[in-house]
């Protein structure tokens, strides 16, 4: 164990005009002085949980194994979806399970998982509608101080919610995948990853199609292309992404979250 | 007194677009070096300082009562309005004496209150439009550090300013207040607190009507109603809430801040 | 040097809504998990590098001079613009040389700068995309724990990158320039500084024009006229600014970027 206490990240879709963040804050280091918080963002789109997921597949391999990932998107709050602790090679989540971990399980399996059923830990009166603050933030606050994971709550008996993924759809004349987020840009990014781009398109120039427009190549980065002009290329991410070197693709293409993408050999 | 330095936290009207927000965090770090700053919100609604004081309320009970919370929502800066420091039982003010505190003083009284006019605390020159960075950031800075509070101001002759605030109205038949802030997923925090409301519907079941529209019961959460239904329900800062599931009551029943909000006993 | 790292602040346009700021964060505390990360902005206009420019110019003076600015505004990433890392008397800049340190450049010289051609410091496989996260955030982290500069890089050749800026016109008759940015408030902030006006209106009454409406004079404060009302003032970075007490300026006078603002002496 290092001798500072672990990182601990703030993931949430609550926006920053109101207390919510705020208030966790101020539970975590009520509980834990000593905590390191690291905000990554609080505005994820409300209450898209598979959007969290994503986010959290991007960064979680960037920090330090031992992090803890707190991350509160949780349009079920109150219901009977139950909160996790879960422990990975490369990090520590905590939040609700409701599919936050659907990309992560993607890459590698957890280590421990546990049902976070030990009440003493919680704040209370626990609201029904903020396990953010009440149960999440002083659980991660306690495995932040160094308390066990088997402290925490029990061996969950089962496994943790998967969502369904738009499929990708190979066949010998294309490769079919879908819009899954827009970013910062208007960068539409795919369910595309580069390995199955790159084995489709081995040897040969290809053309991406995005909803009903057949106009880009792919290429290395934005400025390989004029101002203003699409393109594809293989973001930072390792996904296809449509750009517009120095535009913004979603509004150049009237495209969105879900809109179909479509790679074929060129001509 | 712990032995890292206090947190101190960051909260205003200034958005994060521009650079006043860091200019603060810039002084505050030069004055107190191992400062343990926390951002709470840069986005509260501009120069409304009874949302403000709004804030605050709901966050201080979440910290650590040692806790510097520097407050700036300023529309007077550079008039006749004082700078004040401020002890509480749970938790210490730097901020504009302008009604910021309106909600915490229901709470609790002050220990102390000194008005800010010992200029060797302040960067020099002061700017007339931004005490921000130079009254209120070096002297939280200088509390941080350990300083008195009777060092940095002698104490305030006149009482805080209080801001008038919407009223609830209590009938045999109905408790009628009204929505004080709309939240980032579109929910109506109301004026009506749990205590009020549980005390008027003892034993009854409640209709709450919003602006003209009678139509939602109280829940104990949001998914005890289904996807798109209106519910009202006891929201985590105890406050009467009105929401959508999964949806955004504000737009769903386009009421603001300012509408009405009554409570009466089921048909 | 001191005992603690010295602070290392983060300035994008990448927004919060995405994982970018999030992963060079991660990139930043695995290098140096003694780090001191602040946040400045993340929501500078996109690919602007001149605003970035101002805005570094308005904070760097208020932080102290071992302060790592790690700033990243790249419309240019992967073209053969290169990345820089600087010594100022003021502070420390890594990031893209392309304008970013145009105003900076105006106060002092630099003492050092290097060329970031060092790829052992970088994370690898680098991204053609995405240099913030592989190449700024670890040699900016490599900095922060104690490496010199001319480890990162090697003395660069070329002067570092000025971009035009707009004109300042003085006659006997008016002082013109322009507005260079519009705040959260809608306040207008001019490229025409305290010095220039205070020469020009010595002993004067001066008029402030924008765009074709002749309608304020020069103020101390927005308090010192009433609400809704125009007026200009010194801002808090020695600008001039045009603003409307408890209003917003740039919507009122329907004023932007490029809007040229002329000072004259009262009729």
């Amino acid at each position: 164990m290092s001798i500072s206490p672990p990182l601990l990240t703030l993931t949430t879709d609550f926006g920053t005009q109101d207390s919510y963040v705020s208030q966790m804050k101020g539970v975590i280091l009520s509980h834990a002085p000593q905590a390191r918080l690291v905000d990554l963002s609080h505005e994820l789109p409300p209450q898209n949980v598979l959007a969290a997921s994503l986010f959290l597949e991007q960064v979680v391999p960037t920090f330090p194994n031992d992090t803890i990932h707190l991350c509160v998107v949780d349009p079920g709050v109150g219901s009977q979806r139950r909160g996790v602790a879960v422990e990975f090679p490369s990090g520590r989540f905590v939040g609700p399970d409701n599919g936050l971990l659907t990309h992560w399980l993607e890459r590698e399996q957890p280590l421990n998982v546990v049902e976070l059923n030990q009440p003493q830990w919680w704040r209370q009166p626990v609201s029904r509608t903020f396990h953010g603050r009440d149960v999440f933030a002083p659980v991660a606050a306690a495995w932040c101080r160094g308390h066990k994971l088997d402290e925490l709550g029990t061996a969950a008996q089962n496994p943790l919610v998967l969502l369904p993924q738009p499929a990708v759809v190979r066949t010998d004349e294309a490769l079919t995948g879908e819009v899954i987020a827009v970013d910062h840009y208007g960068n539409l990014i795919t369910n595309l990853v580069a390995t199955d781009v790159e084995h489709f398109a081995a040897g040969h120039h290809v053309f991406v199609e995005v909803g009903r427009q057949t106009n880009c190549k792919i290429h290395a980065c934005y400025a390989d292309v004029p101002n203003g002009q699409l393109l594809a290329l293989i973001g930072s991410s390792q996904r296809l992404e449509i750009s517009v070197n120095c535009g913004h693709a979603a509004q150049t293409l009237n495209a969105t979250t879900g809109t179909p993408v479509c790679v074929k050999p060129a001509g």
